[in-house]
């Protein structure tokens, strides 16, 4: 682990309240980690009986992660299974099939439920992941829908996982960042072939996907790896999405700071071994951004080689109950 | 499937609204059956990729199946798991691991949600079924707990399932069911090593644990199988637990009436062959309750030989909206 914290970040010291302060408690309680894999990285291994598979789920909410009342459900269901089928990606995993929970709003027509199922369905079946089974529930609340998935390693190779990056290694995205919310976040395109790809001819160190947004998911590498990072500002200035320059333009905030803190836009991060080759880079269309650091620390350098600290922060919940003490 | 249905059914005809109906629609678009498990069982198959494993995942929200207002927070996570354990049960599978979803109502305490953990947890390896993973999140509204579990097969026996009970099959219980409200909902006692031993000493045709009610579980085994059942008085009364005694005393309802509707007791229905060795049955703790049929009906035997038909009824979700039309 670092033996120094980040500047301005949300994570120095110990941390109280939030979803990570959460998962950092239960990590200490639930040390089950079969296979290996670490508590709170993409997917989990299932167990030694199990063999070599991996899980993950993820539970999405009316009004938090979508909102029905602008939004299809069949584009929703697919977002159901997107997310989860990204998690898959973010380990360079192939999917084998799903399960999903949900509890469908008592004001939810019978047309609008199937809608959803068969978006799960859709987006499953395109990543040949079949919807085996669940749980149907109804209540007087918004709609919640929870997606789980099993995936299986790609022939020998390994998982990728958060933890493997180290000092000096390149640090790449799968595509431009930023502004998801002007639509994208509705049509995630897990990059699931993608990862299979670039983890057999590149055998990335570590990968993720950017669901919370580049600066805190590239911490949680930097985290998981005991190390840090710094993000080129002309390469981060070439990976920002036309959608990052459209909503500054309505906010009024750069578009390197939508790149940066934005969520939901699902590409991966790779961290590959500075020898990696860069013709192999370049064929599966990696964005170069930075590299790993010795130095816990998170920067953005810019071309006369000044560095200055990014604030570590993005989506992150279970932080509500903490302001109000 | 039954050709006549079954008097006073809500299944009569088609059916257009509730759980069942969407579940019956989903069948016949999610026809992706993976080790032969069809659609709508205790637990579904995983994948041919993936060997023989299954699994399955209950939903449980505040307002319904649990009241945070009322109940401790290491009790609703003890549920949340043990629902799961019991659909394991109803299969006669080992536990293996399980994942957890959660929204988080955003006015829990940090600690309220590390005792729901520690309930899961607690739960899960009091069953050998450690708490590997999952998926935090919190929200404006009342908390949602999914809880995922993988199973396996127990050695080369193959998982009972709902669909294999023929007529003149015996129909036993695994305890005695009713008035579960009173409390014990709240601290059920997932049957996986009984019904492990169940699997071993009597090969059941099916089994399935009583979530919804006696009478709509035992509908379940009928429908999965083709046929009908029937429940003799005499052992119906012998099966009445004493909490439904006490419900009938202040709901006015007849103690039968709360044996037989009453859900949310997780005790197995295990139907065996005539032939099973009543030694063993005994040794088991199993307590008769009556017989399949070949007609698709369900019905109350009472000592003099007269049947009456039994209202098949019980607790299903996603029926709100039906009744505003």
């Amino acid at each position: 682990m670092p033996d120094q914290p980040p500047p301005s970040s949300d994570f120095t010291g110990v941390p109280l309240r939030g979803e990570r302060a959460l998962i950092a408690r239960l990590a200490g309680e639930l040390r089950a980690t079969p296979g290996g894999v670490p508590f709170g990285d993409d997917l989990a291994g299932i167990g030694p009986e199990a063999g070599a598979l991996l899980w993950s789920t993820d539970m999405l909410m009316d009004g938090v992660d979508f909102r029905s009342a602008a939004h299809a459900w069949r584009d929703i269901g697919r977002k159901a299974m997107a997310v989860n089928l990204s998690d898959c990606a973010a380990c360079a995993t192939v999917p084998v099939a799903a399960l999903c929970a949900v509890a469908l709003s008592d004001d939810l027509s019978m047309d609008d439920a199937v809608e959803l199922f068969r978006g799960i369905r859709d987006c499953g079946e395109a990543f040949g992941c079949p919807l085996v089974g669940g749980d149907t529930n109804s209540w007087p609340q918004p709609t919640v829908v929870a997606v789980t998935v099993i995936a299986r390693p790609d022939g020998a190779r390994a998982p990728v996982l958060r933890g493997g990056a180290r000092p000096g290694d390149g640090i790449y995205l799968s595509g431009r960042v930023g502004g998801s919310l002007l639509g994208r976040h509705l049509h995630p395109r897990p990059r699931v072939r993608e990862a299979l790809e670039i983890n057999r001819r590149l055998q990335p160190r570590a990968m993720i996907d950017i669901s919370d947004g580049l600066v805190i998911d590239l911490w949680h590498i930097c985290e998981a790896s005991g190390c840090g990072a710094e993000i080129d500002a002309g390469a981060l200035d070439a990976v920002i999405h036309p959608d990052a320059e459209a909503m500054a333009r309505q906010t009024g905030r750069s578009a390197r700071d939508h790149a940066l803190y934005d969520g939901e836009d699902f590409e991966l991060i790779v961290v590959v071994p500075e020898e990696a080759p860069e013709a192999d880079i370049h064929e599966l269309g990696l964005l170069p951004l930075g590299r790993m650091l010795a130095a816990p620390v998170l920067r953005l350098r810019d071309g006369h080689g000044q560095a200055t600290a990014l604030e570590i922060r993005g989506w992150e919940h279970f932080r509500g109950a903490d302001a109000r003490g």
